[in-house]
């Protein structure tokens, strides 16, 4: 295939060119660029995004599929959907792999290859681009392909993504303690990993999510006041309970390609 | 060193001779295991660790030194301070380092080379005990030996390690989609990792160390509830302000040995 990216950044183009990951690069957005691909993947904020669509589809080739990286589906696909040419079709989809680390000097196609990737369509899409994106998925290496409707994927990922980066943060804000990094263990340095968090986009991702993430998020905070409860009170046989559940549930994760 | 271990568990000592782990191995407390040992390290369950001490101190050698991997310090090291033989000394010892699978055939002693060891003495502790237990972390390749009281290591342990364990738990008991492995992305696997959690243990250590982890898991909790505000309230600069400060904090993190 032949590979050709925009990115703001001129270091980011001149560095994916010298390492061999792109045939052709651009700073700006540019006919030559937009024009002559089959295939556009974006990733980008998704208000960026919906704004990048308004102001350049008309540089799309006929034909062209267009898919994305965004962390939320219900939010964007629909929007796009709407608003796009009749010509190309927006096939959207959620790559589950990803570093606390950005830019390109960080890539690492290695983080596909035990990874979930998921693909969107809505009653809007065509069977061929489906079956087109998941190919895609299946070229980039990803373990395990699936589909589901926009709204089951916001669900989903309200759980295992955005209420995860909600503890991590909360982890780090609750205690300022200077020191702990001296008294820390692995499990400490796994929760807080993505601590890291870039707040622009996530801030953008909780919102546009906002009623999935509150639910889990209740969920949550209901079975660690359940915990705090048994704790307080002594309650070992609870406790015990709880715990042969999670770890009961946590052990299915661990089957191969997972 | 010529190193002894009693094991219960007879296949784990036929194990550990046969690859080379220990030099000698007992699958009962014995007067030849225990009397010729200068230095024993318990890793027991604090309430077995009392009644071994209770039911076996006589075979120690005079001037042994005993230590520890116990995860709470306070409702421990002061009751067998209390209870042992004024010819041997007991010096508290934390090695933050584990693993998600248990016994002698997961071990693995690369775990100790980026972990944090610390060290707990008490006023009744000699100068020379703490130096050789600070030497045994050294000798085990531990990163960073730190000394802390045993109310300083619970306290620090509680946020670290137990709160975490707590969360992890919550994680798995608040949704029982059977099908969440194939939407899952390695945030949620990072923070699930220790949710195959010992529910004998951990539900002694948390009862053992509740005054300390009740108050962090209150933090805890007012943290997320404040995020959860936010998030309601498309509280976009509270949101950000809180990431801010997580990424900061967690950043600190990664500097090298830790």
């Amino acid at each position: 295939y032949t590979v050709t990216a925009i990115d703001t950044r001129r270091e980011a183009v001149d560095y994916a060119i010298e390492n061999g990951i792109i045939d052709k690069g651009y700073h700006a957005v540019e006919q030559d660029a937009v024009g002559t691909a089959d295939a556009v993947i974006f990733a980008l904020y998704p208000h960026v995004f919906k704004e990048w669509i308004r102001r350049y589809q008309h540089l799309f080739k006929s034909g062209a599929f267009l898919t994305d990286v965004t962390g939320v589906k219900a939010g964007v696909v629909y929007e796009i959907q709407a608003m796009l040419r009749p010509d190309v079709e927006f096939i959207a989809a959620h790559p589950m792999a990803g570093r606390e680390v950005s830019g390109v000097e960080n890539s690492d196609e290695s983080i596909f290859r035990k990874a979930n990737y998921i693909v969107t369509p809505t009653p809007a899409n065509s069977e061929v681009a489906v079956e087109w994106c998941k190919n895609l998925g299946r070229i980039l290496g990803f373990a395990h392909i699936s589909v589901l409707t926009p709204e089951e994927h916001d669900d989903k990922i309200a759980f295992v993504s955005q209420l995860t980066h909600c503890i991590s943060v909360a982890l780090m804000t609750c205690n300022g303690d200077p020191l702990l990094a001296d008294y820390t263990g692995d499990s400490f340095r796994d929760l807080t990993r993505i601590a890291k968090i870039n707040d622009v986009m996530w801030s953008e991702l909780f919102l546009l999510n906002k009623d999935a993430l509150l639910k889990h998020m209740d969920a949550f905070l209901a079975e660690v006041n359940a915990l705090r409860q048994m704790i307080e009170e002594g309650d070992v046989a609870g406790m015990r309970k709880k715990m042969q559940l999670s770890a009961a549930r946590r052990a299915a994760f661990d089957h191969p390609g997972r």
